[in-house]
């Protein structure tokens, strides 16, 4: 495995090619150009090999030939050489602070921070290296998990840290860093057999409560509505390196299965590093139309926000199977959606005395 | 201090006094009532024996002349069973999870979670308990907590976990949990002088990788937005039994005012609460009107939205004072507002080498 710092000597490196292929344009009189692939739904193709959606071979050209596109390179520059400084003095930034700081960069300041995230997320993949070796951090705060896994968290000063996430951390768990490659995180022991990804803080509670980790030596990780990616990596990593089931639990509505493909697929957002994130062997234990009707489950009317994202889904070669397109199909037709918590219908137990242990037997998952 | 049982008993007493009052009404001939304080700015006043702000003497009836009030009734006499029996039981809920146990109540099922939230905070108010004793639970996460703290956290086994907020936890920090009263939670010592509440996660982790907690001796919480009672709480009680100064950081703009106040005065929703959650001695050191003159920070126009806000803070009587009308005022004069992150124009560590530094002394913190 790559070491921190040739991790982000690797990033550096790569970055400074990509402002050297500009020089080196300009050079030959040619006007600078970068080549992208088309980010969006029409250009994700299934990788075989790692066995998740990638971006395919739509390409977009930024030139500077336009204002808008000198500009853009003028920024990628800019950004460029604030990564570099970053890496130098052992510092890391927020998307949002980096934002700031172009505030500074004359004609390069970003007009957005949608426009800085974007620039981030172009460089990954012109790069091949990842936001993380960049030192650039989310807004949003790591997830958190439970259960008996021991690992070792790198500190500031250069120490290993050992935390169990059963019995070193108070009722609210061990929290999910931004950075959770194997410089940062390196997994120990564990004793839990299989994952539950959960989609809401008070189902993540309440199966905390039910002490469904030690009954069914259960690893519970809280994915907070859509995940960040330190949470999708952490859950890959657990996948990969310790070999446990991973199921999803979510509410039964469109979004809800758009969490589980960014889990199981990838997201169309960072499709360039899928097979860093996703974790095609996750398995959809959450609520499904037809939990609904088996269950009686308490629901609300579809919006027709969630009816456009449902027919949305149906185009979505993420869930072209059997499985997602009769489900997806079948809560259009009941026009009826249900929250996970709706469980609560039947008694704070059911979920975990009934629910669970159905769904995950149904899985093929030993209790 | 009161223990765990003990709270909990009284809890259960004091809302059983409330059902027998229905049932002894109607003995007596009478349609039941209930009354309840008035729920709004209207009805705030400063309670100078605790120095926050609390509700004041209008008062609104609840009766069961009409169909709307003896349904009212009805479902607090179930919720009342409810909690009497997760107590009994050692559980808690979620209150999303009891809006769907309400599914079984037939006539009493609540319509919607806005209804069952306020129930539970008409029983706050008229048992004179509070809503952890009910063992009821919000949604939200806990916020995060990081500097020289080391408390003892009650687990679910009975044992009194040790940690130290500094070096017994992730990069993330200490995860506060929902109930943070003295039967969960007890402080052992604290290295830190002061304790710097941020709103932002990015702002929390800058301080965190820039060496604050180290440097100053800060202790440091993330507000996440809006803060959780339990946050609320957790600052209250570090500020009356380690007497630290406590400061609040957060953006420039009419809701991060309103963020400040509910931690410093009391928030309108909790005000029969206020005692024990609001930190009159809080000090702003947030961002203000002539933080964004004085070091010329890069801001945002006010929307309509946010002039309303600032417009109705001036007739709110927790900003009464000459310092935040002047600011207030400031702010609609130049229509602009800023973030807390736009510091980061200067570089990434002019808020704590510059910015917080001069807040701070000028508040009267040593450093």
């Amino acid at each position: 495995m790559t070491t921190n710092n040739s991790r982000q000597g690797e990033a550096v490196e790569n970055l400074t090619k990509i402002v050297n292929s500009f020089y080196d344009q300009m050079d030959a009189g040619d006007i600078p150009a970068m080549q992208l692939p088309l980010r969006s739904k029409k250009n994700i193709e299934f990788d075989s090999r790692h066995d998740v959606w990638k971006y395919g071979n739509l390409r977009t050209d930024r030139t500077a030939k336009t204002i808008n596109g000198a500009m853009m390179m003028l920024r990628t520059v800019y950004t460029v050489e604030f990564i570099d400084e970053m890496i130098r003095n052992g510092k890391s930034s927020t998307l949002r602070e980096m934002y700031y700081i172009s505030e500074g960069w004359g004609h390069g300041k970003f007009h957005t921070q949608d426009e800085s995230n974007l620039l981030a997320e172009d460089l990954e993949i012109v790069s091949k290296c990842m936001r993380e070796d960049f030192k650039l951090r989310p807004e949003e705060d790591g997830a958190r998990v439970m259960g008996d896994l021991t690992l070792t968290e790198m500190t500031k000063k250069g120490d290993k840290k050992k935390i169990n996430c059963l019995d070193d951390v108070g009722e609210s768990g061990y929290g999910i860093p931004y950075n959770v490659e194997s410089n940062k995180i390196d997994f120990k022991s564990c004793g839990a057999k299989f994952v539950i990804a959960i989609e809401t803080g008070g189902m993540f509670d309440r199966l905390v409560e039910n002490g469904f980790c030690e009954k069914y030596n259960a690893l519970l990780v809280h994915l907070k509505g859509q995940p960040a990616r330190s949470t999708r990596r952490f859950i890959k990593r657990i996948s990969e390196e310790l070999k446990l089931p991973i199921t999803v639990f979510t509410d039964g509505d469109p979004w809800s299965f758009r969490i589980y493909a960014s889990v199981a697929y990838g997201a169309i957002k960072t499709a360039h590093i899928s097979d860093y994130l996703a974790t095609p062997t996750a398995q959809f234990i959450g609520i499904t139309a037809s939990d609904i009707l088996n269950y009686d489950l308490p629901t609300d009317k579809l919006s027709d926000q969630d009816i456009g994202a449902l027919n949305a889904e149906l185009s979505d070669p993420r869930f072209k199977d059997e499985f997602w397109i009769s489900e997806i199909q079948a809560m259009l037709d009941m026009k009826k959606k249900s929250e996970q918590q709706a469980l609560a219908k039947y008694g704070l137990d059911y979920v975990t005395d009934t629910y669970l242990p159905e769904k995950l037997t149904n899985m093929g998952i030993r209790l």
